[in-house]
């Protein structure tokens, strides 16, 4: 079976748009991970802030890599987030995941976002279903 | 007070992300919006398919011009997406809103994802908060 | 295997909280369900109006309903819900769920409860997961 | 202004649904608060569990209380629930309330429910809107 570490491996060496985003994974663990990413001009919408989808992918992110590192092909289900806070260009943002619950077939995981500044920015909560293909 | 399309001009004019994904505007009505994007191959994950983020970031936006086209700024608060259907590069998906509910303070907005074959391939579930602040 | 009714007789048959509710059935079938209750002075809250856990009990049941008429036992691993309006003692509230998507391991619903005069009280949505169990 | 516990003694005082349910606060404290509550025969569901209303129930009671205690009246907008492991008959619940964000229109929670074991059941997420109305 591959370590966390090899399952994320493959799974960003592939990953188009968490490259796009510029997602640095600071920590990883069976079920846990720690995200980084910097908010560019390009991230932003019309109220000169970051899209409501910018936080979204990079929970989202975090949430497919904590989740796949138990070593079965997880997909997600469920996702809720709340935006707290406005996020700004050059900003840097934080996904840690704290993983609630796992049973053979489903996960459930909270994800905090916050700033530079340690602010809490966005709380998504996410729930996965673990198929039965390994990861290899 | 500005009307629907003035206000969803002004949004999208600044809309950095929006026009990174690519999103067209279809269809523009007082609380009610249908947008249309098509997915590159920087949109998609280690799965080879669309990032979650993609169809959430699609939402999204879809939310933001429907709520905000009342004339009253609107922000989100908490929003929630299920995952139905891979998207596949190529693939074009369609977001269109359905106002549920709104009040003086609140709004529900339920916004369907479907692609070029009308799967439905995302479901999301939004509420806003309506600000004092008049578009202008 | 089971009809829908005779699994959801088999449910509702030892299903005391719903009896205590006064859950009626109004329509089954596969996927679909349509039930009714009645509002009454041991429902309230300190507002004088339903506490929210009556509409989520009554959503619930009827998602339950829905889901375990295909067959298989399915259980709830993620629900929300939206109050819209307020619910008075006395009201008759009605449930309508809406089978937004099923596969072999989950299954997505929309429910809408309104009040005897079709004004919308609140939206929900749930996911199940169907166990290998099958109703006999 | 009144004080977090006179301001839940006048909810909990006319809140009959919180009696029937026989909710008992262990702890109150402004944006905080810890309840107690039993199963009896009547809360269970046609699987012989407790109906998934119940565990909502006392969740909608905690973030109801920890909200209000604020000293204006709140109201539920948004609220979800994961259900991760069964309640039986005889078993004690206890809720505990977190508070994630508060602004002065909006509040978001977090409330954990636990059995007499420690074991984690459910994990509600719920938004409030503050309305202008002061507690008196």
């Amino acid at each position: 079976m591959l370590s966390p570490k090899e399952i994320v491996s493959k799974m960003i060496s592939n990953d188009a748009f968490s490259k796009w985003l510029g997602i640095n994974i600071l920590k990883l663990e069976k079920g846990y991970c720690k995200l980084e990413m910097k908010v560019v001009k390009e991230m932003t919408n019309g109220f000169d802030i970051a899209h409501g989808g910018i936080c979204y992918s990079l929970a989202d992110s975090a949430l497919a890599f904590a989740s796949n590192s138990h070593g079965k092909m997880a997909l997600s289900i469920e996702t809720s987030i709340s935006h707290t806070k406005k996020v700004n260009i050059d900003d840097t943002l934080t996904a840690e995941t704290e993983e609630l619950n796992i049973n053979p077939k489903t996960g459930l995981y909270n994800i905090r976002i916050t700033n530079q500044n340690s602010d809490e920015i966005a709380f998504f909560k996410g729930t996965v279903f673990f198929s039965d293909k390994i990861w290899k």
